[in-house]
């Protein structure tokens, strides 16, 4: 089978349910309220500098730098939500704010194509010099991927011009050639954002060059020691950059010797998710071994029952085999965007449910704990746990916020989320030569160009509060091609029907999804019926944090116990062994959710003293859990996801 | 009744048995080889420079300072120990060792009296000018503890002239009066040692001077906030300085108000220990009151089951109620035994079992882990429950060690622990004026002036690894007096004989010791029985770090399983609630000691799967538990005290 080009721009309509709620809150609401605080222009609010910075290096205004040397991807990661949001919501006002500020940027561009107003503004002389710490790849990554969106939305070639030349001036400047540097990003991006520039511009050359960024990564002569020599940083630099020499950016040694996630979670992320397009486009089989086995250390070793990663926070790190504390999770919202865009590239590289169920696991539950319910606040750490008191008390809980903060200052997070949000489409579906696959179920309208065949899909479910699915398919011509449908790796006991008839499942599924070929018709329906189930969910005995509990999941929701529901003390909640748990919709809940209720039991003290030979005395008590994804929208107060069992 | 007089030194002998073994070991290991490091001529070992520091101060070489600013206070340590070890085991050597590096000492002691090598080698016109960081009245307040002891072990002025011309300085330079600097220590310590110092020079006015630093700590205007003004240093000093501004060092409010113990978990026992030595001698009822409250909450909040206090690691300090996480505990060795001089304190001002049951169970149990079973190394940070791959990963456990490791560097901890155990005499009875309690079973004899009368008490036991106590009393003439005999708090079922006569327990327990009031005869003898069961002990539910868990406990000693015995994966055994446990002897391990052991169980993985419905397995396993204060003397690896109970 030939394979699926990398993830053009699906047109998806979300009009209804839980996910199209979340993409209006983020249209609506995040990208208006990011656009002003990249402006400065929000009362009140941490100045951002942001496009003040372009202007200034536009030469429109004068001025000085301001902010982080990454500060200019706040602007690239909003201009590829705006443009996702475009492309399904069209908004004259908006398309002219984009419009002005990519002229704006076009000007700043320098005449080579370099762009990074951090360089161009502080030190105009030391372009490429310090590849560790600044992050001008990255942040050619994150605009190459603004370009492509805004191209791909709206038809125009303004950004994709200006990328274009800056990926141009890259492809000059680096490789081993004479003349070259020899290197590569400290932070990657850039490779996963060359491989989209090479589908629409039709130019393999940037495929070449992500190629070369991975391939020379880890080599020897490792470029970050001759660098960071020239550059005598060793001296100033935190001590986790070091640690295992070069594995905090995942530099210590080439990628195809890699066998564990390793270093900053987000670098590794968006590096393993370059690989897999590189595994896919070039049929690179030692890349696509690296990849698995990257992805088989990250599901058995390094991945919260939420799906985030990176449960370190010196230098935002992975941590050993099995090491996941709950209450001192990193786990950030970024790091799990990565896991989901590493996800959907297995996906491509091969149709398995496993890689759909992590995808699955980390959007519904780490990502969109991320976002408040109002879209106004965000989580760039999403524990596990949390006690206030303590974490506001203890120093190695400092970097855990027990309340979502606005999303400006060190604002990587809330801009990711707000692209992932817009772009829920490309994580909905995949077009395949020969077919097209649902991984994830949403109340949905697709047109997609299946087997050389327009087919309109219209899909209607509650999902994820309930596993009914109604998949209706309209081709507009006579049309052979196979539908695959997602059996959720939590499912139990699906089943399905085509028009009717019951699908005989031992005959259809494969890998995790339902195979369905068959010529189509307008107006065939397929269900799916998924049923739901409040199920127990046990760690393996070497997390030692969460031993002798369970964490309560039905359907893709994990769910977790609040204060504000259970009283104070969480860990005093004990779930027992026999309790019946039941599932109900409360509609007036955080605008409809499903609860998880049943009868507990309390450990209450036999006296004050702090040591007594006396056993712990057990209270009647109920139990009422929330779907993680909600937790923090009530105020402040306790919240655990692992339950004690007994 | 009339109050003792503080702590004069007793003569005791400790010829065999548990502690005597670990003085000896202090005594022909330890001391030795601290003169060694003090004097640099330690092969390889980390320079100390202490010795040197003096010599140079006394124009006896050339140089320069080396070390910390407390560097001194390891040398008063030192000498304090050996003057401990050599009232009770003369040795010429060491007497003369001594008299040599007094003489250093008393040449580098300035005409006025002042004597800090730190500030009179390098900033000679900075004298009291930075009492915040500066330890100029702490390292006073362990030199006049030496001279103290020295001269009451020698009878020798030497040193305690040296200390007497130092304390009057600081008399003159201290105090509220006109010219006088309206200012206290930033690390508390000299109070409690010129309480002893008035002791042995009859000069009350040193209990005043003390009293005067207890009194104005904390009182508005706080000195400290003039001084760090007049040093501009809030911009370079480490936050939790200023968490909830001067509590880091009990100076936030006047020491009457305070209620909780709150900062540096060393500084807030030495100072609560002098409010306790100045409560007696002025019979202050309000400071009094004060060193009740916070013994209570100490108690009840604050205190691990192994006695260690202190529980997190920025600033050494102590945490929130209940916030006693096993793991990270920083529980240091010096912390421990200031609270086994506060308790001690508090047996003189009433004499309540409690006091003495939690200075055993410091004193057994993190006072004694703190020394490796050859006197070779040391703990500072001792924890509850150690995974070393884990520690040695997380950044949140870097302060944990593994292993012991050389007393050298910040040596803070191994001459506290020296001194300690060079004079286990005071913390095993006390005389009070109309009798003599035994606080602490030791094979030992010691000879006393009770009520007038010179008395011989030979004990004979083998605790703490069994309970019989067998007291033979030999009065040199007609004696009345009472023999107080501590009935510990962990003893369920003790009972005691005169002569072989039972004795009524009812009628003659008082708050937790048998007073037997009588004329005593020579050889008249008294035994104790205190059954040690294995017991089972759980922490108050508010201690979530142990929720679910028993600690095993027998006698004074508390118990933990070593991956040596058990396996790795301690966390994974599981003691079912009803498995019998049993204790023996075993006389080859770690040089004879009680284990215990039982049935246990281990959790196995169902599957190889992170997450799973499936119920973990159960595999029958057995545990074996050793004294927690032998730990790690067996190479490294996992321990755990609080055990998996189900």
């Amino acid at each position: 089978m030939s394979l699926p080009t990398c993830l053009p721009l699906p047109r998806i309509r979300f009009e209804r349910g839980f996910l199209a709620e979340r993409a209006r809150l983020v249209r609506e609401v995040v990208i208006p309220y990011q656009w002003e605080a990249l402006n400065d222009r929000v009362p009140g609010a941490e100045r951002s500098g942001t496009i003040n910075n372009f202007k200034v290096a536009a030469g429109e205004r004068p001025g000085e730098f301001y902010g982080y040397w990454f500060q200019d991807s706040d602007l690239a990661k909003w201009l590829e939500a705006a443009s996702f949001s475009l492309a399904t919501h069209p908004d004259p006002k908006l398309d002219a704010e984009l419009d002005g500020i990519i002229a704006t940027i076009a000007k700043a561009q320098q005449p080579d194509g370099y762009l990074d107003t951090f360089v161009q503004l502080t030190a105009p002389d030391k372009r490429w010099t310090n590849l560790f710490e600044w992050h001008e790849l990255y942040i050619a990554g994150h605009f190459i991927e603004a370009g492509v969106a805004h191209f791909e939305a709206t038809g125009k070639r303004t950004l994709l011009d200006v990328v274009g030349k800056l990926a141009d001036m890259i492809e000059k400047v680096f490789g081993l050639g004479a003349g070259q540097i020899p290197g590569y990003p400290g932070h990657e991006e850039i490779e996963l954002a060359l491989v989209k520039l090479a589908r629409v511009t039709g130019e393999k050359r940037y495929v070449q060059l992500a190629a070369y960024f991975i391939n020379q990564r880890g080599a020897a002569p490792n470029y970050f020691d001759a660098e960071s020599q020239r550059l005598g940083v060793s001296a100033k630099l935190p001590i986790y950059f070091y640690k295992n020499r070069w594995e905090y950016l995942q530099a210590e040694k080439p990628v195809r010797d890699a066998l564990e996630p390793v270093g900053h979670a987000v670098r590794a992320m968006y590096l393993y998710t370059a690989m897999a397009d590189l595994a896919r486009e070039l049929g690179d089989q030692s890349l696509r071994q690296a990849c698995h086995t990257l992805w088989n250390n990250l599901r058995d070793y390094h991945t919260y029952i939420t799906g985030a990663v990176g449960s370190e926070w010196e230098g935002e790190q992975f941590s050993g085999r099995y090491d996941l504390p709950n209450d001192r999770a990193y786990a950030e919202s970024c790091a799990g965007i990565g896991l989901v865009f590493f996800a959907r590239r297995m996906l491509d590289l091969e149709l398995r449910g496993e890689f759909a169920d992590a995808m699955e696991r980390t959007l519904f539950n780490n990502v969109l704990a991320g976002m408040a319910l109002d879209g106004k606040t965000f989580f760039y750490v999403n524990p596990l746990e949390v006690r206030p008191e303590e974490a506001k008390a203890r120093r190695d809980q400092h970097y855990v916020k027990t309340q979502r903060v606005p999303w400006f200052g060190c604002a990587c997070c809330p801009p990711n989320i707000a692209r992932t949000l817009t772009s829920l489409g490309y994580y909905v579906h995949s077009v395949q030569p020969d077919g097209l696959a649902i991984h994830l179920y949403a109340d949905c309208a697709l047109d997609a160009t299946v087997a050389g065949v327009k087919v309109g899909l219209a899909v209607k479910t509650d999902y994820p509060w309930d596993g009914k699915v109604r998949v209706e398919v309209t081709p507009r011509g006579p049309a052979k091609f196979g539908l695959r449908l997602r059996l959720p790796g939590w499912c139990t006991a699906p089943s399905a029907s085509v028009n009717g008839a019951p699908v005989d499942l031992a005959a259809h599924a494969r890998d995790g999804y339902l195979h369905l070929d068959r010529e189509w018709a307008p107006g065939d329906v397929v269900t799916l019926d998924l049923p739901m189930t409040v199920q127990r969910v046990r760690a393996h005995p070497r997390v030692h944090y969460d031993l002798g509990c369970v964490a309560l999941q039905r359907g893709p929701l994990v769910f977790c116990v609040e204060q504000i529901d259970n009283g104070p003390q969480l860990a005093q909640l004990v779930l027992p062994k026999r309790a019946v748990l039941t599932a109900r919709f409360d509609a007036g809940l955080l605008g409809g959710a499903i609860v998880i209720e049943g009868a507990a039991e309390r450990i209450t003290p036999a006296s004050n003293e702090l040591y007594s030979t006396a056993e712990p005395i057990r209270v009647p008590a109920t139990l009422r859990a929330v779907p993680y994804c909600l937790w923090n929208n009530r105020g402040e107060g306790e919240m655990r996801v692992w339950l004690r069992e007994d």
